[in-house]
Formats: structure tokens, C-alpha cells, sequence
């Protein structure tokens, strides 16, 4: 459908808003979501004169991840495109990821004897382990035409990236863990599933044996087991596709990196959603697509904080007119999943969406909620029908045949 | 899902109507679509008692062409089976096409010292247009093996088919245009994609010298463009398919030209919706499945004429009861695409659908209107499903399976 609707693109000046309340969809506790539950004047009266509808990122009863939600709500068929644990990892550390690149993510761990003794190292506190990273970072710098990223983590994560010399063919990181998944085992050796990835594999063993001479006088983290080796997909960019000039508003740098894989720019946000809206303001006329993350909502939701989840959801609707008031001429607000906060996790239900244009009919949901959008005119859709939806109510997109 | 369907026909004597207000749907003025406003008691109690719903032709966000909106109220995949832009010329221009026929779309240009000084010859008045096309039919009959047939069209506009003695491969119209699509510059050659269509490249492009030798001293259609290359597509039957024996019967050449594609007799009706229902009833006992085709509640949406198209709502509503008298077994009103008056043209919107037959639920939606058949029974759905669903309520399908 992606390729139709290349096929279909006119451009003109319209605007689009892509506002996403991370994890927003919800569960009732007391017979009330938190979206039934939230005090949200300016998002009820939104959703009247919007088209509304619930989306499916994936498919019925599947949990999707960030990852796979995200390319989803851009257009990009989350069974086809996958992002690979390393990649996502090290995106979420901040690191920007190109064709050249491999990445790994790796976990501290203990080793007696050849043995794993334990697979996380104990544990060790962060601040510990990023301390543990930084010296691993001044010691090695590379293998073969390989540069060589560490970027820290929690405890005893951390990624590496693998930046080589030039563009790597896909299949480069098919690589098996070396993590044996259970104590008592010795380390998985480096193995290439593919002929292509036969050169990452023989840098990762180096990259073993360099960062072991390293730690093995640590008296936890005397070992690495590396897991999720992964590429950046070979992944048409959003702005060929649709003809829209994007940006993303992220403050966390996992979407920024999400983003930054589709060629959308994303700039180092750190603030609150008052910088990201001051920073929306300020670049209005330079995008003709607004992707704003907002990304509250959906931590709350993992804390099983239903309460804090509703707050901050009654936060964001207190700075919608602000929004509003730049007139695009198409916003659409939803989640990349939903977030119960019952499920204290992602969770596989519908997302509740809403499309303001000039172009719907409107007046079927009587507010923002997962009980009035079942009521919209969208219906129960998948979530990568949302770029064209957008596209049509910029009126960017042409007639199909005559 | 056609090669499924074929598989579980079964035959009996039962009636289905298929009644295509083309353009129906619509968009709120003041909060009211033109269905919310039109009078139409008749479409509102039939509605109460039928199954609705809504139905997207095409795909999310996509604005259907007449043909693709055709073919998929008929259950052809609109993106397995294109309709060229020269075949839907020729069809609206009334002439008839089969397996031997390529059809192009042409435009009188002027051109001066080989170059393109007007892509359109002035849009030069369409009485003096004819009478050049009528000349070159005259001089001009025939290329090699193939006939050489003028439509004469609106202002610039007119269409050839060439008829060759024998059928043509598919590909055989794989011919790029002869328009640069830009004045300042001479005319694109004839030039083949693919091998099949060396020949007809061969013929078109002793057509241009032809038809230039007749015009060349004409002061502004002085020169041709061809556009559009197509053949009729190798679409099963219609009858074959559904072990229906069906009828045309439209007013619009462009219309009857889409059923003939697909094996549906199509009659040349040129009145009114009078004539229409006159024929309607004269040709009951003939046929299974009558495909009725009602334009101009289109036509005025297309004008951006709200009022006009309330009207002709209307005016379809009192002939319904008429219609409806013959008591046939299956009704289904609809639209092959949106077109609201607001966007003065065919639009994305899901179409509003009502099937009556004995055999369905009912007492789902108080009205014929956009927001009434959204709380249908059959939801929103692809186009594609409608010929299932009428054959089923016709009792016409077999059980799937044991």
C-alpha cells in the first residue's frame, strides 16, 4: 500500500500533526479508564469535531513494542520492517546508527573458570558499571576498520556499536547470542549465520578477548555476553515516501532514534512538554509534519500508576489549545499502544485516535476516550492506515485511477 | 476471495439489485451531510430494515477513480485490475472495446517550427474539435491491420482505437506518451516499454504522420499528442464468476462501457431515471443482477452544488417505492465513491451501504446517512465484500467446508 500511495503524492502547504500520547489507550479500574477518569475539557471537544476510531498496531491480541508502534503509526508495516534489539538498544542510549554500523547490546557478567556464574554480573549498580564502560572506551577504540562506540547503560547493560568503514550488506549482523541464556554454561562462541556477517563475527570475538583482558580482575563484571547483534534496516525514508518534510519532537532519545532511522531530524530535546512545545513554535513554518512524542503518559502506565497516569494526561490537555492554536490544518492524536496501568505494561488493545481536518464528519464521539472512539467514523483500524488518512485530509494525495 | 467465492456458487431464481448513487456520500455543511438533509423517508425506513454499514472502495485515505470504484462494487481488486486512463477515455466516449483494441487518449497541440507551443491548441472550441476529428475519421481509416477509430471529445480532447485483426498480447500497450507535458519542447517519440507492443509503437506512430499531414494547416490543432496507451485488461467475466446473469443499465456511456468490460450487457439508455426504471421493469424477468446506475446526485457534488445534490437525492428517493415494488430479493443501495459537495470532487470517504433481504438483522441504523450506517451491522468494510454479501443474502453460496 506504501507504494500506491507514493504513487498518489501532490504536495502543498499543509501542515500535519502527529501528536503521540505514548501508551495513552487503557484499562477500567472501577468501571473508569484513565482516559474516562482524566479532567480533559480541551481533548473532549477535540475528539466532537474529529474523526475518531481505534487503532491496531500490529495485529489482534499482539503487544507491540516501541519499535514496532512507532514504525507502524509512520506507515511502515511492522511485520516487514523489524528493528533489532541492539539497534533499539543502542538508539535508546543515544547513539545514531547508520548503514555502516553494527550493534550489540551487552551485558556485564560474572565468569569463574570458563563457567558463567552469573549471566547480569549480580547486578552491579550503574554507577559502577558506567565506570567499568568509560575505561572500557579509553582502552579500546577499535578493531580492524571497525571503531568501536560504547555507549552506558542500567546495571549491567550497556550497547556497542560496530562502526565500520563502509556501508555493510544486509544479513552483516547474523549473529548468534553468545549469551547461553543459563548459568553453569560456558559463553556461546562468536557464530556467523550468514556469509556476510562472517567479518562482524570475527571483530566481535576480538572485541571479546580485547574487553576481557580488560575487566578480568573485576570482581563481579569480569566478562561480556553479547546478544541482539542488529543492522539498521534497508528502510525507505519517510520524506520519499510521502513527500513531507518531517521533524521529530522527542525528548527521550529512543523515539528521536526511531525516528532519525526513517531520515526524520530529530534535535536533542532534555526538557519538559513546555520546551517541546516552545520548540514546536519555533519551527512551525520550517516542517510540513510535526511527529510530537509525548512521553509521561506511558511511564506512569508502567508503574501501574494509574493516578500519575491520568495526571499527565490531564497535563498534556491543558497545553492542547496551545497546539491547536498554530492551526495546522491536520492533527491527529493518539498512542503508539495502549499502557494499563492494571497491565503495568504495553499491552495488545486498540488505541484511541482522533483526525481533526476540515473534511470529517465528526459528532460521533462525545469525547477522547476508548468507549467514544469505538463510536467514530474510523472504526477499529490498523494503525498503518494513519499516514494516508493524514495525507488525504492535507488533500495531498491524488484520485487512484480515472 | 473471487476464486473462493466461484467455487461455493450455487443457482436459484432470485433478483438482486445493485443500485449505485454515485457519489453519495458526503460531508457536513452546518453539521449535515447532504444525506442528513435530503427528505427521503423512503431510503430511511429501507434503511431500518437492512443491513448497513460503510464501505471503503480502494484502501484508507484513497480517493477511488470512477473505474476502480466500479470494479470493486462489482468484487474485482481495484489494485489487481487497472483500467488505463485511454480505455476509460474511449468507454466515456461511448465506443466499445474488446481483446483486439488498443485505446489512447490524444490532444490537439500547435506547434511551430517542431516545437510544442500549446499542449491544449488553445483549448480550442469543441464544435470546431469534432469537425477536425470528423475530417480524419474520413481520411483516415485504417493503419496495416488495424482499423483506425476517432471519438470525438470535449474541446482539445478526443480518443483513437486502433482495432487490429487479431487479439493483442497483454503489454502490448506499453507505450510511453507522446506529451513532454511541457510547452518549449517537441514531442516525446513512440517509444515500446516491451516487445508486444513494438508493433502498435509501429502504428501510432504512422498515425501522428497521418493525422499531422491532414491538420498540419490548421491555425491552433495543428498537431496531436497521445497519451494514455491502454488495452482492456484479461478480467474474468462477470457471469462466469457469479452464475449471474446481469444488466447494465445506466444513462453515462463511461458506466455501461465498465460493465461491457466484465461481460455486462449495457444497453444505450440516454433519458431519464424515468427511462431507467421504465427499462428496469420492461427486462425484471430477463436477468438476476441489475446493476442501476443513478448520476447526477454526483454531478451536482462534483459542482460543489449542496443543494443540487439534496435535491437529486430526493428526487431518487420518490422513484425507490417503485423500484422497490418489484420486490426483489436482494436491494442494495449505495455509492461507488464519495463526493461531497464541500471537496467539489470524489473523495477518501467511506461509502455509505444498505442491503435489504429477508436475512438481515436490522433496527441498527434510523436512516440512510453516513452517521446511521456507522452503527450498522456490517461496520466498515472493503468494497470487494459487497458481491459475497449479496450473493449470500440471495442464498446463492454454498457452505465453505463440511
Amino acid at each position: 500500500m506504501q507504494k500506491i500511495i507514493r504513487g498518489l503524492i501532490q504536495k502543498n502547504n499543509s501542515k500535519i500533526f502527529l501528536i503521540v500520547l505514548d501508551g495513552v489507550g487503557g484499562l477500567p479500574v472501577d468501571g473508569r479508564t484513565e482516559l474516562d477518569a482524566a479532567l480533559k475539557p480541551n481533548l473532549d471537544s477535540l475528539a466532537l469535531r474529529s474523526a475518531c476510531g481505534l487503532h491496531v498496531p500490529v495485529g489482534a491480541g499482539i503487544t507491540p513494542g516501541s519499535g514496532p508502534g512507532h514504525l507502524s503509526l509512520f506507515g511502515y508495516d511492522p511485520l516487514d520492517w523489524r528493528i533489532g534489539r541492539g539497534v533499539l538498544e543502542a538508539l535508546g542510549l543515544g547513539l545514531e546508527l547508520g548503514k555502516t554500523d553494527i550493534a550489540i547490546r551487552v551485558n556485564y557478567a560474572t565468569i569463574e573458570n570458563g563457567v558463567i556464574k552469573d549471566r547480569r554480573a549480580g547486578r552491579i549498580p550503574t554507577d559502577e558499571s558506567v565506570k567499568i564502560t568509560g575505561r572500557l572506551q579509553e582502552k579500546i577504540k577499535g578493531i580492524e576498520d571497525a571503531e568501536v562506540i560504547f555507549a552506558p547503560g542500567i546495571e549491567h547493560r550497556f550497547a556497542v556499536v560496530l562502526r565500520f568503514s563502509e556501508p555493510l550488506p544486509q544479513g552483516s549482523a547474523s549473529i548468534k547470542d553468545t549469551d547461553p541464556q543459563k548459568e553453569g554454561m560456558k559463553p556461546a562462541p562468536v557464530t556467523a549465520d550468514t556469509e556476510q556477517a562472517e567479518k562482524v563475527a570475527r571483530v566481535a570475538e576480538k572485541l571479546i578477548s580485547d574487553i576481557a583482558g580488560v575487566i578480568r580482575n573485576e570482581p563481579k563484571a569480569n566478562f561480556i555476553l553479547l546478544r541482539g547483534f542488529s543492522q539498521v534496516p534497508d528502510i525507505p525514508l519517510f520524506e520519499e515516501t510521502y513527500g513531507l518534510k518531517p521533524i521529530c519532537i522527542a525528548v527521550y532519545p529512543m523515539y528521536r532514534g526511531l525516528a532519525r532511522l526513517i531520515g526524520m531530524p530529530a534535535p536533542a530535546l532534555k526538557g519538559d512538554l513546555r520546551e517541546e512545545i516552545d520548540f514546536l513554535k519555533a519551527n512551525y513554518n520550517d516542517y510540513d509534519f510535526f511527529f510530537f512524542h509525548v512521553k509521561k503518559i506511558d511511564s506512569y502506565g508502567e508503574d501501574g500508576n494509574y493516578k500519575g497516569k491520568v495526571a499527565k494526561i490531564e497535563e498534556f490537555d491543558r497545553f492542547l489549545p496551545e497546539i491547536l492554536g498554530l492551526k495546522p490544518d491536520v492533527t491527529i492524536v493518539t498512542g503508539d499502544h495502549s499502557t494499563p496501568s492494571v497491565l503495568k505494561g504495553h499491552s495488545w488493545h486498540p488505541v484511541p485516535f482522533l483526525l481533526n481536518s476540515p473534511y470529517v464528519l465528526g459528532n460521533t464521539s462525545a469525547g477522547f476516550s476508548e468507549r467514544e472512539c469505538l463510536k467514530g467514523e474510523l472504526g477499529i483500524f490498523p494503525t498503518v492506515n494513519l499516514m494516508p488518512l493524514a495525507l488525504a485530509n492535507a488533500l495531498r494525495l491524488k484520485k487512484f485511477g480515472a
